[in-house]
């Protein structure tokens, strides 16, 4: 499998009364994100609310997105349980309506050991054959894997064979680089880091931002392709107090603030998570009125 | 209501296949409890792996303790819930069947601000009568909140009347006391901070130790209150290495292994999480052998 | 040496311009320690500002201190310095003029190795037969200590005899305990941990805290060593504002401001220094209205 | 003044005894960098172990740096005084015999304020017409300095002309960036993220890797200002491991150990520092000799 680019994140329209999703409304946000050149779109990450998704919505999401996407480009389903059980239902789920790959995390309410977590993803490894995409986000899932820790999973585990990082810490990109002589690919989950993550590897960019600006990551990963580093840095500073206001802010309620001002209601995230409140929905406003 | 001295925090006993909870295990478990002299019983907790239980498991757990405890001390049931709806819905549960209160902790995906906390903590309160302890848990939930965050909650929110703090910060008791001139109750989360807590001011211990180490807790408990403070840093320093290691081991894992070394057979936690491995089961073992 | 209690700090108070010791000040200012009834003096702290002194001054400085305190209590000299070589040369002048000990901290630009730091210590030993305590305060010295290391040092470095601990973490304390089976004497040096540093072992209390308040760490001291619980705990709440306030304004500028302000003119702490702004003088001055 | 590039640090190399300053060594070390192409000289910072001479070395080391300069590239004098009264001494000393620039870092013992910060740079600026390089590096001088607040200082203290930031925090980076409109240089400090901080606009990399790589540092500075990614990222990763070592080892002791594994004799760091011990010293040697 060859994954590089924007990988988009669309967001889960709930319905008014917050309670089911609004499939209508994700087959219009994927077509956003389609719209914005994206290279790949990955369902029920953070910015999907995939945490606070009943197992049946899960699902509709996974199914929906699959088809929707009809191979226009790869998906990748995220899948972040609390127990290695559920990780291993949704892997299967995955597998059988036809995603491209998994971007699996851990999520914990313990701390887990690296024991642990290696089985964790070893068990959903041979639990089908989709390809694996490590996922390394310690703000949302409470536990931190080191470069060295992952690297050995991509080596030790079969269909491990990528790397997400979100810590926004450059050195572990340059380790996983160096590390793997630069052999494994990794992908920056961390928006106002994407310059510096494409100029230190990286194949690709995970990001919702596509959602609500367009293709201007996909014209910020293609700069620095090109070696077009005066437009790279002003393409990348134009859309940084973005990037940096939906991390800080909560990617969904950000995302779905944005949308709504956009004209698409996807509704609100879902409780406790609560919309942007006022000032932050003018700032978000006045944000994509400079760049859309 | 009155709630002071050792809150015992029984573990969730599994099956062989580790695929559904073993209730008369937990019959006994609980009974260990009540022996050792605790002064409440609170399932459901960290200890509890509530976390990894399904919505039906839950249940069970919280009726059988309930109807096993039959009210010879109060029974508080624990809420860790990523949504609003469902730590709603097991508060009702709670209340239900008969549980004297609630622990309510946010659980975060997404960093939650203190306005969503806020609310979170207000929805459940107007679900039920019960009385809720606020529980303070940032290691396992992911979300930190300020003493004086806290006890704003504990003016505004109606039922929200004492916390459980864990950090391990004796600052955050200091506060708590001056703040609310010694007026709102609080317990404490951090095993090996105990004997300081209680100096502190705690009402009480939140502890799964009582499983494995009798009423030796409860002595502590009862030689600070006396001012025996020679015997109280004595009672401590005997159980410190003990109380360290079942926090820093992993709660579930420990309390099951050490369980299992004192011939009550609870099964192992649930995958993700691994049962001990062979030298900290060792340690363990020397260390109950010394306080048995 | 037998060191235990309350160990006093004075300020080094300046002369108007601020660029000279002001020796009589100094001289009343340890009277006022010596009346709050401290079992020992520590000159050249952190209180006593010893990282902004000349050459020159330090030595007049330990000079006086030692003369004027004349034996009623065993003196204690600071020394934080950034090399080896001029930590000697004031290890050698401490022992010259009759000092009963020094304290001995690391202080660092550049980050020092467990080796670094153990033969400095060692070299220190080496110059003169005073005991020396260990002092661990990362957040002046830049350079954190473990009770483990901390240990090895008093086994293995002659005159290295006791620990003063400053991070402010009791678990600190209980590994020095315990690693140590008691034997290692260890003060507190954290001012809002007193009570709970005292219940947990610490041999004292080092604090500049009775150059304002009198007697009242002693009394707490004592209460503590008495087993009154109670009244340790009120002793501590009561005092507990005002240590924070202290520890978290500068140490040397709210002293001095708070000499000031009972009519004990000691300058300004040095520049960068400032002293305290209107609104902390205000507060402070409240706090000593109810405190004296 | 017009400053970009590769800034060059120069060790600052001991008599056999470690008590005096070897200037003719010091001068071989200066023409290393010189060949390098290095764009400027700073000396006495970090790498120069300015916190660990006396005032008489402190200038014999900046007189002659300036005079074997001879105004090849500009000298620029590194400033990191624990109180203002020498910081001012020494900014007057590095006017007088006509330094370019300094380059001023808050060093602290106590915590210090903005307030405190913000007086002891505008009393340095008063005290020369030199222009001032803010110096940022919470590592060595414990005060970490926020991007709103350095650019406060620029706008306000008429000196203050430029940032040096050694975090490692690419995101200050953007601040300092966005928050300025790219209007105030910046200059990155921290070794191993070199590629990222000029990609994201840096003017230059101050650095002290020439002493020991020739002019590799120089040739990675072009390759991104000519649009030559992939020969950046080739580049950047070819030295990558030696600039970490020498961050993570200390400076001064790992360029020491370089260079007299290069045949460059400067004597050993100043005690309480160490030489790099034997498996390190290997290390070393093995990276230069892949690099050179």
């Amino acid at each position: 499998m060859n994954l590089s680019g924007i990988i988009g994140y669309p967001v889960t329209p709930f319905n008014h009364d917050n309670k089911s999703v609004d499939l209508d409304k994700l087959g219009v946000v994927i077509d956003i994100l389609l719209e914005a050149l994206v290279d790949g779109i990955a369902a029920l990450g953070s910015a999907g609310e995939a945490a606070y998704l009943s197992e049946a919505e899960w699902q509709q999401v996974a199914d929906y997105t699959v088809k929707h996407v009809a191979g226009k480009v790869p998906v990748v389903i995220g899948i972040a349980e609390l127990t290695t059980e559920q990780a291993v239902t949704y892997a299967r789920h995955a597998h059988s309506i036809g995603a491209d790959m998994i971007m699996l995390s851990p999520f914990s309410y313990y701390k887990l050991s690296e024991d642990e977590i290696f089985r964790h993803y070893e068990t959903v490894s041979n639990a089908t054959p989709l390809p694996i995409m490590i996922y390394n986000n310690p703000a949302t899932c409470g536990v931190d894997m080191s470069p060295e820790f992952m690297l050995s999973m991509v080596a030790n585990i079969p269909n491990a064979c990528m790397i997400k990082e979100s810590t926004g810490d450059i050195q572990r990109m340059h380790k996983i680089f160096t590390l793997s002589d630069g052999k494994v690919p990794f992908f920056n989950g961390c928006n106002h880091m994407a310059l510096e993550a494409l100029n230190a590897g990286a194949s690709g960019w995970c990001t919702a931002a596509p959602c609500l600006i367009g293709d201007q990551p996909k014209q910020l990963f293609e700069a620095v392709k090109e070696g077009k580093n005066e437009t790279a840095r002003e393409l990348f500073y134009q859309q940084y107090a973005f990037l940096e206001f939906i991390v800080t802010s909560g990617l969904a309620a950000a995302v779905k603030s944005g949308l709504a001002l956009q004209g698409v209601s996807v509704g609100a995230p879902r409780r406790p998570l609560l919309p942007l409140g006022e000032p932050a929905q003018k700032r978000l406003n006045a944000m994509l009125t400079d760049l859309t």
